[in-house]
């Protein structure tokens, strides 16, 4: 291990350790020690994962300690955003030295997701800090990721403390906004809270298309913006739904379409008629999870930007993002490359995103960097 | 030659020419034609040059019909832009397929750049349709860069229609800034717009310098979004000069130093005393025009940004920019996590900006894309 990810990556690797001595359980604190007997850091281990011992702190505190000062400058260095922003991520799991918890915080309510053994012995003395540090009405736990399996947890979800509604709207960029609690991850994607604004300049008078919608946050931006009309694409008649509900609160009416329908399936359906938009917003989910799985993940993203380009007219906007960890910008913008070349078009980026400031990157850890945004200009070679 | 590279990057290099036929001078409009006799690409030549050929276009139009369609283009994707800002770049080199031609416009003026012999040869057609494409007082040449001379041009600096200041002043984010026609590059840096803009929520009551800091784009910056105070640490007496003018036009006497030095050696000077900032900004120049000089722009980044994070506070902010085109955002990031070791911090990445739209990227051509700019949250490992 060089000395850089030792000392600056909050994860350490069962291949990576000599001996483990001792009585415990999985999911309980552990110190790490140096080969020379010297104390590392302090973590929780789970023997049953590949990644064996998850860092919280490289002092020797106690857990309560740990616990309390990670969760206060988790929310310190987000009090600027939660000045002007009802909903932000309070707690972005390893980016807060915080392995395994994440919370996001829609006006009054918090929703939690536990995602690792470790934490989830914790879970009771982390809310009770969360308590201490923000005013909540309610907490939802939505652990419902597929990630706990491999830790040996069952999906959960429910109020924790409190109570509040299954939807949950907020305000975001002038928008009415909403989070679903029976919707995906913590019922909304903040980390697009940025790049949605982005999307400013481009929209006016455009015919766009919203392609894996869910709940409609491009395609608001969008018509707010100026947009003349959005087809909202989604698999996922409840999410439809919430969008038609947002579109209205929102004033929105006869300016959009919602069709419930496979992206891909509507997307070849749509390509055999001939271009017809000004612009299109694809999110399309990870298509892969784990990193035998990257050229598959390549594969996806390449069909549905293919697609998506053959409905565009030229010269017109594709706004494509990709959360997929295993891609990083360089192989999503080779494989842009690789679009471009089978459409005849040249891509020209106007605007490179990513994740917001409560969604940091930790500098040398590649896991905490997943979301790649473009606004790409696409035209024909002239 | 590969497939992709061929069809949407503008630069033929000498080494990819099997033969030049006919009568021509340098810097004189040719075509490009493929072995098997197929029109490919037209364009200008400079033989002395290594890349040989600049592509402005992939259609047989005359030389009137490109530069009138290309200008066009250019100007066209920037109208939303000029809708609410004084000041943006309305032509940028290869990124318009205009090789060579950079155009700045503040306010009523434009500032021209011309750096290669065939863009030379078309300035006045370039000028000409320019005119009838933005009403301007006046147009600036500043064709004042070094690489001028390895296409075998002199430099040269003047009024070439009409008239104006030597100092252009402008609106840009709620700010008075300015384009000094006797400084660097165009006169002011327009491609740290929204880079600057993205300091919003992180200067409330902070002590901060800025390093290299010219006339003072992200000091005033800093200062409006509620810096307590900061110091101008820049090697020329007249960007100080209209920093402090500036900070005078916009109402924050007392809130600023002036400091004409070295940025390296008032650096060095001031590591010896102890930590005293919360912010520093770095927005160093290239240090390195070519490839082989790439050890040498590292180092220089490295320097700097080691002896900013001395200086910092800890928890404090790191604001480092490159705008080294042959260091990647992964090269500059790998620096990054050397000087983190070296310092004993943490680096966390709150923001990554690069680039904004008037300064697009093209697909595939690494050589348009330049600019990387961070947030780091620096911290002491705990």
């Amino acid at each position: 291990m060089n000395k850089f990810k030792r000392n600056h990556h909050p994860w350490i690797y069962k291949n990576e350790i000599m001996t483990i001595k001792g009585d415990f359980e999985d999911g309980q604190i552990v110190d790490v020690f140096l080969k020379s007997g010297q104390f590392f850091a302090r973590g929780y281990i789970n023997t049953k994962s590949k990644i064996t011992v998850r860092i919280l702190t490289f002092e020797p505190k106690t857990i309560e300690q740990i616990l309390q000062s990670r969760i206060e400058q988790a929310i310190h260095r987000r009090r600027f955003l939660l000045k002007y922003e009802q909903a932000c991520r309070l707690i972005y799991s390893e980016s807060d030295w915080l392995a395994g918890l994440i919370v996001d915080k829609f006006g009054p309510y918090l929703v939690i997701q536990i995602n690792t053994l470790g934490m989830e012995k914790l879970k009771e003395l982390s809310v009770k800090i969360l308590l201490q540090q923000v005013e909540v009405s309610g907490i939802y736990e939505k652990s419902d990721s597929p990630a706990r399996l491999k830790e040996g947890l069952e999906k959960r979800s429910g109020w924790i403390y409190g109570n509040g509604p299954e939807i949950i709207y907020y305000r975001s960029n002038g928008l009415t906004l909403a989070s679903d609690l029976k919707g995906q991850k913590t019922g909304a994607f903040l980390d697009q809270r940025l790049n949605a604004r982005a999307l400013f300049p481009y929209a006016e008078g455009k015919k766009c298309v919203d392609v894996f919608s869910y709940t409609g946050n491009f395609a608001l931006h969008l018509l707010k913006y100026g947009a003349k009309h959005v087809k909202l694409i989604d698999y996922s008649q409840r999410s439809l739904q919430i969008a038609d509900q947002l579109m209205k609160l929102n004033g929105f009416e006869g300016r959009y379409d919602l069709i419930c329908a496979n992206a891909f399936d509507w997307l070849k359906r749509e390509t055999s008629l001939t271009e017809q938009y000004d612009l299109i917003v694809l999110d399309p989910p990870s298509f892969a999870k784990t990193s035998s799985a990257k050229e598959s993940a390549e594969r996806g993203h390449k069909e549905v930007n293919l697609r998506a380009i053959k409905l565009l007219k030229k010269p017109g906007l594709l706004v494509s993002s990709s959360c997929t960890q295993i891609l990083s910008a360089f192989d999503f913008e080779r494989v842009m490359q690789s679009v471009a070349s089978d459409c005849k078009v040249n891509l020209r980026i106007a605007y490179r995103g990513g994740q917001p400031e409560d969604h940091p990157i930790l500098l040398g850890v590649p896991e905490t960097e997943y979301l790649k945004f473009y606004i790409f200009e696409a035209w024909r070679r002239d």
